[in-house]
């Protein structure tokens, strides 16, 4: 027997309270119990996604569903999009763009660099009439942090022009505030920040995007929108939902409401600031720049010398603690933490532990307990 | 306290040794452990879909996203098809062809009908070019069962024409032979007779409709066939994939692997049989023609005089009996009793005998017991 943790940015640990909602007898979804659970659901999500006036639609996909439906509901064939892309998940958004027929104008930056938002107000009043800017908040491939409430100051001026931010691994982990900052629509799923395990995502639909979707004349059926609203209407929803992670969505939207959603946020950042410092002090290099950091994931450089796949490799089958390797270029070159949802301090301190016992057998040379030190400063606010 | 029976045509109910596997710790995707798991998932599919010769894809969704990835990866804007409908679900599929722009000869029935294979016989004959027929094996709103195979048969004869069926409550209720019958894409969903909680939909692809999706120019990023495949070659899956349920999955097919296909398909065949002769013997009339009656689900005609509402409200609230009602132009004119999955004798038994009660309650006149001695008369096989 080894205990087993599960470190990546999604899926997360899924708490036992959640789990067990997974397991309880199952209900018909045309029924007042699902149709109460399932409002009560809608809520909560508004209440994580800081919203009162835009509508949040739920769909039975992974993230990359509320990702396609974005673009399949916000815009008409041929239509321009400012794509900022500065990881891999940005990178999806460009392909799911042009898989639509969408004029893609490409705002690409470094892995390691955040979006800059005075390039987003160039390209705005450079090309009139774009109709959309998307935007990731918190890249899980590089855990950049881009600043979407700057982003949002810029689009709000442009009637016809919608923001569409990627928070997928954001919500609950870092503030994100859809009504305040003018984020148009909002997306996130449910193995990350909400604790469940994966096959649900969430979106939120402004009124300037309901206005969007009113002219799109891109097919969809499944993730359309107006049919999501219109059965809501009727406290249901148009397709078989995912009955049972609906149900356990509602668990951990307690959890999240118990905890107060700014509480979660100033969790998330302790235990990413834990997690960067201990690292720093092992004498690792973050890869995130210090101007854009998010709470969700940390990734770090593989020091010279030591094979990056190996890292995770001892990780999980000598400690059994699961972490992530780098995605793309960065395969072997940078492995990640994920601290995004369910987590606590001794979860850091596992994995700083587990971590320095790693790098030691890989014969990198650093004083061992210098992470969990640096580690513990800050859970001790000092 | 009341005992609860859910006895709709999906959402099932899902086995406790399911439930029991939502319940464990999340892991891992992409991971060997999940990888493993996912193959032995795709291979089983294979099985229940009886193929060698198709690809199984799964996907993190409800039945509906697999019906749409159909008309995305089968066809371009612009091409004909042929759409039999006499229900609900065959209504879907024409409204998902016209939201992507394809030409549909509509082969339209009375949800009290069968499909008669030789109108699409005619339909192909007369209408040269057609890429696709498209019809529902079980008609979840109606009872009915198409006869695909000899549907088979015919579109077989046209090589550039792809036979679509839908066979969503079809898949371990009935015989449905993908390859000996020549259906390019069959599939179903997980809430269905594979008794697992809503959230994944399954499809089988035919070396005619890999051909056919060569050529497609439709829209899609999610439901993009081409990417599934591409991934399972690595044994893993484009996006995140509903981990829990595809480890539930395994069991389920573990459990129909040791019941064996065939002797599932004869217990459902039984048990519709029962649920028939119940209602006929209690002097209701079944909704579905003897000609092509599924054994899914048995729709009955509420009888003159007695408020078909009040039927599954009673059931329901009074006994704990979960049923269906009508959809669309049926709803208070017909009730449904489901007996897809996890069902055994003692489920119809306890179905049946509510309905006694329950219509008794209605000052409906008929023999109490009448409907009881039926059943038993049936799994005497008497």
């Amino acid at each position: 027997m080894k205990k087993k943790y599960l470190m990546t940015p999604g899926p997360t640990p899924v708490p036992a309270e959640v789990l067990l909602t997974q397991a309880a007898p199952m209900i018909h979804h045309r029924t007042p119990d699902f149709s109460a659970a399932f409002v009560e659901a809608i809520e909560g999500l508004k209440y994580v996604f800081q919203t009162e006036t835009s509508d949040a639609l739920l769909f039975a996909s992974s993230g990359t569903g509320a990702m396609e439906s974005s673009i399949a509901n916000c815009f008409s064939a041929g239509d321009t999009v400012v794509v900022c892309r500065n990881g891999k998940f940005g990178d999806r958004m460009k392909q799911i763009s042009e898989a639509y027929g969408l004029s893609v104008i490409d705002l690409a930056y470094e892995w390691t660099q955040v979006v800059d938002p005075a390039d987003v107000a160039t390209a705005l009043e450079e090309n009139p009439g774009v109709r959309g800017v998307i935007v990731t908040q918190s890249e899980t491939s590089s855990g950049v942090l881009n600043d979407v409430k700057t982003v949002g100051a810029i689009v709000r001026e442009y009637p016809d022009c919608v923001l569409i931010v990627d928070s997928i691994t954001g919500i609950g982990a870092v503030e994100c505030k859809a009504d305040d900052w003018g984020l148009d629509v909002v997306m996130t799923g449910s193995q990350k920040g909400l604790m469940l395990p994966p096959g649900l995502a969430a979106l939120t639909v402004s009124q300037k995007a309901w206005k969007a979707c009113e002219r799109s004349n891109l097919p969809k059926f499944y993730f359309d929108w107006k049919r999501y609203k219109k059965s809501f209407d009727k406290q249901t929803t148009p397709f078989t939902p995912a009955v049972s992670l609906v149900l356990g969505l509602n668990e951990s939207l307690r959890m999240i409401r118990e905890e107060g959603l700014e509480n979660t946020i100033a969790r998330h950042a302790r235990l990413a600031e834990a997690t960067r410092r201990g690292c720093e002090a092992l004498g690792l290099a973050l890869f995130a720049p210090p101007e854009g950091r998010g709470s969700a994931v940390t990734p770090v450089w593989v020091p010279d010398g030591v094979d990056g796949k190996a890292i995770v490799k001892i990780m999980k089958e000598k400690y059994g603690v699961t972490i992530a390797g780098g995605q793309d270029d960065y395969a072997g070159r940078i492995f990640r933490v994920g601290h995004l949802g369910y987590f606590g301090e001794f979860d850091i301190i596992t994995t700083l532990a587990a971590l320095e016992m790693t790098l030691d057998e890989l014969g990198f040379q650093f004083e061992r307990g210098a992470g969990i030190r640096a580690a513990e400063t800050v859970f001790m606010g000092e």
